[in-house]
């Protein structure tokens, strides 16, 4: 795919050639960043702010398969789980360090477009690329990226402070990533046993992007804010629902209730279950990599809650000796048990 | 190495295990510091002080070698050298967050070995393991990690500021940590060959020590402050002397002159050196990962700086267009050139 001639090999290009090419394409949006790439650090004055600090890697053959991930959608996506965090804290992402580890199967241009992702993230969320490193590897590419938020101490929300009762909420809806990653997975398979077949992606538009280019629900923490009301705990979901909700849970010492009727799934991810036998709670409850944001609000903020747009309350906060629990809409009871993505275990 | 039946396989443990036992293992050292591990993200109070961040990614295979690199000291160096970043900044660390990438063929008594020299680490230097993330790799072991320091705004010091006629200094020696790395590889392949041979590593105990446990030099900044200097410029020597050298001059728009009798090399390199048959000055100029400080200072501050200790000045700064000199003993002038790592040559 990278050995076409008039492509740039890294190595002839060399570590600072490549970083030249990086600093050249980053532009700065924030006043706070005093110094970016260039120096032993980067300078951001925080002011009298908090400071939030996140860090996530993503490691080729575990995260991503170069056989369908564009560079261009892993950049703009390795960039977004990290403002995912951020948003987590109800915090305002700044500031990112990037660092890659690249094998030699990578050419300048590959890189390039790596990092046009990358900068579109940036742009799209007022960020700032203020550093990194760049290094080469023995096989794949590994790519490590740090994020730095701010928000005002009493903005800024935890994990493990959800109080009973509390209504239990999610932004957009879930289970599309996973729904868009099987179907990458199927078409790739069907690749492999016959490399004449073009891959069939078409009507999977949703899903696909929602696996390809999932946003940070920066959105709704503002949407939340002119609506008055501060979340009592938050988290993201990268890990499926059901995972998130028990690690919810287990910081706040609490249990939950959770009606599956209420589970907010796209039609077009229900149709990609239908079409490979998968039940549809399984996407929306295990399915992972959606990044919406789940978060619990005080009852005496139901109403409020109800002008807030893309989002679903989906259950309540109970007593930890409750423990998490499922109820669907015939009132039969099952326990809720983490199924998430274990990296270590696949 | 690792395939000892008592071991704890990283699968049987999860990722969120492995995070539990990391947590456990983690203290906090400054009341910045928040919240640490376990939520989306860390939260440090900055106060009115300027932010500085660093990262640095090392790669199993270009960075570090498992043959001959203990986990405990691959631990402790994967923190000094951000910790140096910092320090290169003139300013003080006070977080890090610690990302892994991690094979199979890695126990979790492996991990918690290499945790154990990141502690230790953090102890020395009082920074605070705040966050980070762990994963799964495909081969091999990939550490980046990200230091997060504070200075106030007039303390900070940028490599781009050196002034024609500054004095160029460096602290403690160099070329050890290099001569220390030849020594290492010398054994290797001789155990290579014939691994009934035990390695002699007696008698080289410096030199391993600068190559495995560099110390970032956060007392010299101690005693210039005490001593009243404030360096124009500084950049820490990770690359080599002279790369880190013409780094600084061109960000600074200057030249250099630096006089080869004036290097600070220990006998323990020189003896290395003169085994080895390799010339004196290409271990000091361009042997690289010595992490000691290279700063200029206006010549108005000399008698004060005679005053500090282990450090040597050894040359000055001039106008960009008499270029990187390097002169020896008897007055002849040869280009300085920049021969430092680069990775992706290797």
């Amino acid at each position: 795919m990278f050995e076409n001639d008039s492509l740039t090999t890294l190595d002839s290009l060399g570590e600072f050639g490549l970083i030249d090419r990086i600093k050249g394409s980053v532009k700065i949006y924030n006043q706070e960043t005093i110094t970016g790439i260039g120096d032993d650090g980067a300078v951001v004055d925080s002011g009298s702010l908090q400071t939030i600090i996140s860090t996530d890697m993503l490691v080729e053959g575990v995260h991503f398969d170069m056989q369908y991930t564009p560079l261009k959608h892993l950049g703009y996506k390795a960039v977004v789980v990290n403002l995912s965090d951020i948003a987590a804290m109800n915090a305002t992402p700044k500031q990112i360090t990037v660092s890659l580890a690249i094998s030699s199967k990578y050419t300048l241009e590959a890189i390039e477009e790596l990092y046009t992702g990358i900068n579109a993230a940036c742009k799209n969320y007022q960020v700032d690329l203020v550093g990194g490193d760049t290094t080469t590897a023995p096989a794949g590419l590994t790519i490590s990226i740090t994020a730095i938020g701010y928000a005002p101490k009493e903005d800024i929300i935890y994990r493990n402070t959800a109080v009973i009762n509390d209504l239990i909420c999610v932004t957009g809806d879930l289970g599309a990533a996973y729904a868009g990653l099987m179907i990458l997975d199927r078409e790739k398979r069907i690749f492999m046993e016959n490399n004449k077949v073009q891959p069939e992606l078409e009507g999977y538009d949703y899903v696909l992007e929602k696996q390809l280019k999932p946003e940070p629900r920066l959105d709704i923490l503002r949407a939340l804010k002119e609506a008055g009301i501060k979340p009592t705990s938050m988290i993201d979901i990268s890990d499926g629902l059901s995972s998130e909700l028990i690690h919810l849970c287990k910081s706040s010492g609490t249990g939950c209730r959770i009606m599956t009727d209420k589970l907010p799934i796209a039609q077009e991810t229900l149709n990609v279950a239908d079409e490979l036998s998968l039940p549809h709670f399984t996407l929306a409850l295990n399915g992972g990599e959606d990044y919406e944001l789940l978060f619990t609000v005080s009852q005496t903020d139901y109403n409020k809650l109800m002008k807030v747009s893309d989002l679903s309350v989906i259950g309540f906060i109970t007593e930890a000796t409750s423990g998490y629990q499922l109820v669907d809409s015939e009132n039969n009871i099952a326990p809720l048990t983490a199924q998430g993505w274990s990296s270590f275990s696949k």
